[in-house]
């Protein structure tokens, strides 16, 4: 969807509103509920989603009044965005936006109120927007920071300009804020292989990896952003190609996986696109301790915060797989986590011969 | 540099303590102090530098005896590294090399100490190496985060593979860990717009505002990494191009301002090489809220941090100039910050005309 599509459907929603205004009926709007009771996991899907739940926003309710004039203020100036030709970021629109309501009372006294006081309350309505219109921040042109870095045998065209992630040396293509405008024009690899660390992407590149097996490598360092993961969500979607997430063995590791694969509970409403129900974890499992013999000097006692994190990735539905809960007891059982780089104390090129073992023994978690 | 040159440089200095053990005299290394002390402003060059102090670091000396043996041992990794052609990261090396050393005293007691505990120490070890064979480690070929993004009329060239970073659409060029391993085959572009803040980099790219001006812009996200410094440090030293820094307005931007032009107190070894003494402030400062006319409702309020960081930048001799006296001790007097999308105020397209207004009028600071 290009922007001029953006641009007719916010035009039309804000038509109906001037509309009801006109025919003297209370103005209101019905958007899909982003609640945690209204985001549902879809077990034949494999992702999080949103639920059928929608409210009602109207303009004469005293306890939605601001929420809807905030809501009618960002629709116009992502219409504003658009129609002058400029990508502003969230933070640009929380600015732009913002300012105070002077009215006078009918006894006569003055008040004052901020459009929105802080920027959650502005990106929420972006949010709002995004769900009610369906259609991505990205494709409105709306602007944020991008981690995403890939490399390998992949071809794309932005803009008309075609670039060969394959002929990049030990550069990088840095991801765009929107993926969907990238044409992917040929893949020619045998799977992706997403990586959670920047320093390890940085190695599998200049050691070539990435040549040797065939395969697209992708970092968005940590936990990824919606172009990185919309990205990978193509290439397996598109190119029917296998999704292997390489992070370290730890709660928060295991969680940046299933970010990757089911979505997240923010951006449950995103999850049909940004999802890789298909992706596979090679990274260090709590077995893996012993599986690869890493004593005792290279593991690393986990804190109270990665014993709180494991507990809640055994609640979530995405982990009701027995290899995760075994793996998962197993960690809340020895209290030790492990990095990625603790597997050089095998030898400095020990990191390939992992990988291939973990890909060609299938030796993943779903 | 190539590998091949630091390989023999190590191998040289590997060789001179086998010679003095083997001669029977008492091994010891000679090392360029990275201590606070020895950080010396040199005002002619307006940039940090390590001053003359050296470091003499022996076997026999029980304090030393220790940091001697992680010197040799971080020697030995690095060396293997490079015969055996991979990259390992800044953290692979210290898993690599961290062990148990069990012995046993004269009496029979048995002893235990590892390499090495943090990885602190084994950084510290790879700076040390550094400064003593006067090779950065992207050149010994340890891989750490890069961050830096580039567009703009650039052309490079990385392992054979030419990069026009003018033809990238809305994507953009990934730096590698090594920028000294770049060959910059081309640049024609007026200026060097560096900014702090990665979503404003993908909004200038959006917009074309490079292609307008003629910049090359580049982004590190906040504080910048090596590769990013010695890539901007390159454009003004070998292509003589101005280079100007846009931040926030506040004692952090500022910050960043200054590591981009002058270096900084921990990396003071490298200012010679990742330092650009000619870049130029178009960040926001204190006195720009009137200037520019931005209202009190989109100006925050500095925190004791903003504070107590503002007050150290009055006393770095790099921010010794009259306008940054003024700046901070109107910032001290105000108490305010005011961030670069704040501009937004004055519409969605008022960055474009701020940046031109600041580099055409001349309205920066030195």
């Amino acid at each position: 969807m290009d922007r001029a599509e953006v641009l007719r459907r916010l035009e039309e929603w804000g038509a109906r509103l001037a509309k009801s205004i006109l025919e003297l009926e209370e103005p209101a709007m019905e958007i899909p509920a982003r609640t945690l009771s209204n985001t549902v996991w879809d077990e034949r899907a494999r992702m999080l989603r949103l639920g059928p739940e929608r409210i009602r926003r109207r303009f004469l309710d005293v306890k939605e009044a601001r929420k809807f004039m905030q809501t009618v203020l960002m629709l116009r100036l992502i219409a504003e965005a658009i129609r002058e030709g400029v990508y502003p970021t969230i933070r640009d629109l929380y600015y732009n936006g913002k300012h105070t309501i002077i009215y006078r009372d009918p006894w006569g006294r003055t008040h004052s109120e901020n459009t929105w006081e802080e920027q959650d309350e502005s990106n929420a309505v972006i949010e709002d927007i995004e769900v009610a219109v369906n259609a991505l921040r990205e494709e409105m042109g709306v602007s944020a920071d991008v981690k995403g870095k890939v490399v390998g045998p992949v071809v794309i065209r932005s803009q008309g300009y075609e670039l060969d992630a394959s002929k990049f040396g030990e550069t990088a293509l840095s991801l765009p804020v929107n993926v969907d405008a990238l044409e992917i024009v040929k893949v020619e690899a045998s799977y992706v292989l997403v990586v959670e660390k920047d320093a390890i992407f940085q190695r599998l590149v200049r050691e070539r990896f990435w040549s040797q097996e065939g395969a697209v490598i992708i970092t968005a360092k940590g936990m990824p952003d919606r172009a990185t993961r919309r990205f990978v969500r193509r290439l397996s979607e598109e190119f029917k190609l296998p999704v292997y997430v390489l992070t370290d063995g730890d709660p928060y590791g295991w969680y940046i996986y299933s970010v990757y694969k089911s979505g997240s509970i923010k951006l449950s409403y995103e999850s049909e696109r940004l999802a890789t129900p298909g992706a596979k974890f090679i990274g260090l499992t709590a077995s893996d301790i012993d599986e690869y013999k890493i004593s005792d000097n290279y593991v690393i006692a986990a804190t109270e915060r990665d014993v709180k994190r494991a507990r809640e990735l055994l609640r979530y539905p995405w982990f009701q797989r027995p290899e995760w809960a075994r793996e998962i007891n197993l960690f809340l059982k020895r209290r030790k986590k492990v990095e990625i780089e603790a597997l050089s104390t095998h030898g400095l090129k020990f990191l390939h011969d992992y990988i291939r073992d973990k890909i060609r023994r299938g030796k993943f978690i779903d």
